[in-house]
């Protein structure tokens, strides 16, 4: 990927005077200088509780959430996205830059439409930055079509200015769902789902893939100058998670991907080997079949 | 349209001393001097999701978000109504009045009455104002007759003060809305909203067109001292559309109008034309047929 | 009616020693020194939205809100109530007493329980009393036997207090009402309607008239020593209007009135007349033949 | 009853230090030096509306809210509970000891859970007690087993600590109803309810009363340390009343009482004669003859 | 069990340097400097009410709150856990290191999901602890599963966050449960309700026990460093109760326990004994046999 000079970003007017040279840097640090970002997502934990880490399929490392620690050390990422309490238990222990997952909640609830609020401030953010751990962003989950979708723009809203007066970057999961959705891989509605992140501020937009790097860019296109990032998804094939990584990106205009199942739930060796493939076609502008030789070694 | 003297201007009582001369310069800037409101409106993107912006019918130019601020650039208008997070982001870039919309939803909620939240805070208007950038005013929906109206109308009430404590024009959009209003389009019903608006303290109040310019009357002087704009609505035949905003000005008493899908589903040029038709008619006072000469070329 | 002297006021002990010569000097001049009080209503504008002030039997003029200050300045009134954001747009050109009603819905929700929150804050209200508007008190409705009463009675109650620290008379409109009451207009109910308002504090507290002398002298002594005043509700033959007036308070003992409908929904000069017929009564001691000269000329 | 040294007292670890006096001395005087406790509750106004105070069977004397304070006044009772709205207005003519009710709600809402918050603030009754009112503590109602019973079990929790901060007595009215509770006047869910006002900190929690001596001593066991009083509930023969309240105190064990209706239905004499016999068992450690002959003169 | 040295102990990141030296102290104290934990259980007076406390099978000493600080202070224990309010009624007669348990509910609440909501703020527990009460640390209870599991989630969060400020140890209760959660017993639920806990930072999390050592071994790996505690639930034959602990220590690899009814429904001296038999396995490292030996003497 080409290599963005310091004067080529475009600082959202959100950000202050005094807090201008911390974004760029942590943008820059971010993206790898690529304006590209390649997320290892980690906050499954919560979201789909144990089950994206124990069970048939997945390897016995992942068992234990130091195996995300593992690999994020380990492999070549922009970030690892993940809360807040768990880098508090890890993060001595381990060197990694991070993204702090805002808000989360459990998949088992069914009988309401979702509604995911804040566990931490941005003050709680600060203070862990302070006492060193490398944190570059924030992530936050906004449920657009949720009979409680007011609640969470506002909260993202509000996150992502206070992101940006720390000269923090400020990413978006948006995912239509709830009783009003019908479909939430409509290309249509995804590409709602990233406007909508584009209009509250946000740097980075992590929004479901339809599946066909034709109609994804409709979203791209939709979130502006927001950057579009692929959800990974549950586990597939690694050649065919790898082919629409490339696509995504080469095809479609995407910015990234934000990876968690397809990574972690692998043993460790593998783990990184994948971060390390997908690394290579988002942030270093390898073609699919290096990718493929990366991970496949 | 005549001149306004600043002697004419009946500035509110909620403005204070401090801030009566910058209200007074906005409200002049604002209406250009005439106390009409041509507004570019351009919240879709949250409210509409991308249903307004790709697909049959709409032009290509619309997909991308910058398409808004092109237009509003380079159209006569007097401000270009969005939420904040759009404008840190193309801001720099294009030289714009703005109002900055509060609050947006999503379309998509139907199982529920419609609600609506603030999703920045004035503090945060009135930074991104001190960093230069042209905010005139601010908007804000509220939706009478549902069940969650007490909310939006307390909120609106309050952003209304604050807007007029930094001398900002204040501008609602008052929607009846919800399983409790059988006609959005009762010429009775919106004049009650328009005069809720009033009661509300708003400098201008934007609400839905009865379709006939008659009945309209009972809604302007519902609002008494509030200007009341027309909403654009769908898309169609510029030369009704522009024969609906001539009667409702000239006919009707209206202030002005508040237009989205009329202009920005056209390619730019057409677009430009089709803003510098519409304010042809709210402030320059021109004839309908002045207009279609401006918007037909 | 008896002329009332400073030390015969009970000031209540809510209202701090710092504020208690502007509480007794609001008092007899909200009063005009008789503890009695005749209040021109004017919050419908909200309350019923447009459907008080056009259509059949409604004078043209009652379309623009203006009318309203225009009787409140040429007829006798007490105050006249309405809305914060309204006296802003017309107090700069007219010399009236206000009372600040803080809280307004619409009647269109008919599907769940009555809610109406504080529109503003009493800062808020200072604030304008401090640009020199006459505000004398404020007042607020509460809905006992709503399923949101809870969140009115608190906001009622902090109202009253928040009301008397800066000597101002707080008046509660106390309208039982919601799928849990019956008959609002079965006079035991009223009584306890009246019966709340004194328990929270309130100076006066306007109720529904059950429609006969004798049985509404239950909510007066329920009431204790705060003022019950009668609302007018729908326009009716004023004949038989300022009969009911004279009976609530001569036969009742109520302590006066707050009319809307039957003032405004005349044109300018026949409301003015009927104030001041109404004043007659309630302020002047007049008997009924009196105060019908008064009206009809 | 036996007196009380202050060394006796157990002053709970919520008493800040500079608040340990003030709280000893308040608990000497409410209790009358004795550790008993005589409440006339007078709150139902709003709690049950005018349905205590006007109607069949109940004294004329009863409709005016005036005659709680002759009665405070004249009879013997360790404080009078109602709201600080209604202390505000008649305070100053009367000498009588106050514990504020701070939270109320009406008993129409049938069709959801209880729910009642509290009116006032800590700082608003503290106001109050400077303006020179005798307050010597504050009342709260929960109601275990609502659907809302969380709202007010912590609104209750941060009363409790903020009347211990200023050396005032909590009393708890604590009583389980909605609809999950079958039947509230179980004595097993009668103690649960006065073991959840102990585990909140409360000096004192209201019950109700289970009919029977012996069963309600589960309940007493269960408050621990908090003292248990006996609700009046509705207007019984004097004898019958007297009658528990004897046993209450001698057989179950119980602190006291908080009566309402069984007073005040009373025209004022024997109201006071009613106050005097209560007070005899309570606080005197008089006969139930003794009592009798007290009520009966 | 094996002692730690400071400088074993993983000291989270949320706890600020100023407040590490007081967290090393108070985790080794209440831990006994083993790293595990032995929590006498008594915050049942509120989540069950007298259920627990009173009738068939419960030891008679169980009726007066008092038994529970008897045996906490004659037994062997880790920290005694209950309400702030209970310990301020009878802390100052009783040295007992406590867990301030912060949120409770009642079981009655059947017709909805549970939510369970913070009684006191981490400056009421500090508060407690200035005046000399031995508090080490804070509990929680968060319901994953339920409807508002987002309202828990993030007071449970930030509660982590504040009692680490403080150098309080942080402990979780996490119980999947309300209308979308099946079986709270299975144990891949319950290894999910162990992660979040690690995920929200808590330092141990107290989960319910599937019944089988083997297949508890998930939770125990999901929450990663944070020390997963078994709920003793209803009593059982102390035989069993004993096995079960040590198997969940020695085979599953929990770190502990937190035991209510199984002791406290005991008479004294059997629930001192108990007490010293959980602990012996918990803290001193017995064999199944020695700790019976303990509790039958």
């Amino acid at each position: 990927m080409k290599k963005l000079k310091k004067k080529d970003i475009k600082v959202p007017l959100t950000v202050p005077e005094y807090a201008k040279k911390e974004y760029i840097e942590n943008y820059l640090e971010l993206t790898k200088g690529t304006g590209n970002l390649m997320i290892f997502a980690g906050d499954q934990k919560i979201e789909h509780m144990n089950d994206d880490f124990f069970g048939e399929g997945i390897a016995k490392d992942d068992a234990d959430p130091e195996h995300l620690f593992r690999i994020a050390e380990g492999g070549k990422i922009c970030a690892f996205a993940t809360q807040l309490g768990l880098i508090a238990r890890y993060g001595m222990d381990y060197d990694v830059p991070y993204i702090v997952k805002i808000n989360s909640k459990t998949h088992l609830v069914k009988t309401r439409d979702p509604i995911s609020r804040a566990l931490v401030d941005m003050e709680d953010v600060i203070s862990l930055k302070e006492r060193g751990v490398n944190i570059l962003g924030v992530g936050y989950t906004i449920y657009p079509g949720s009979e409680y979708e007011h609640i969470m723009f506002r909260e993202a809203s509000k996150i992502i200015l206070e992101a940006h007066k720390h000269g923090l970057i400020a990413i978006l999961w948006s995912y239509p769902r709830g009783k009003n959705v019908k479909n939430e891989f409509d290309p249509h509605i995804i590409a709602g789902a990233a406007g909508i992140a584009c209009c509250l501020g946000a740097d980075f937009v992590k929004v479901n893939y339809p599946g066909d790097p034709e109609s994804f860019k409709e979203a791209v296109l939709a979130a502006g100058r927001t950057g579009v990032l692929c959800a990974g998804g549950k586990s597939k094939d690694p050649k065919e998670f790898l082919k629409d990584i490339w696509e995504q990106i080469n095809i479609s205009g995407a910015r990234g991907n934000a990876t968690g199942r397809n990574i972690h739930q692998k043993p460790l060796e593998k783990a990184i080997r994948m971060c390390n493939a997908i690394y290579a076609i988002t942030i270093e502008g390898k073609s699919l079949e290096e990718a493929l030789k990366i991970y496949y070694g």
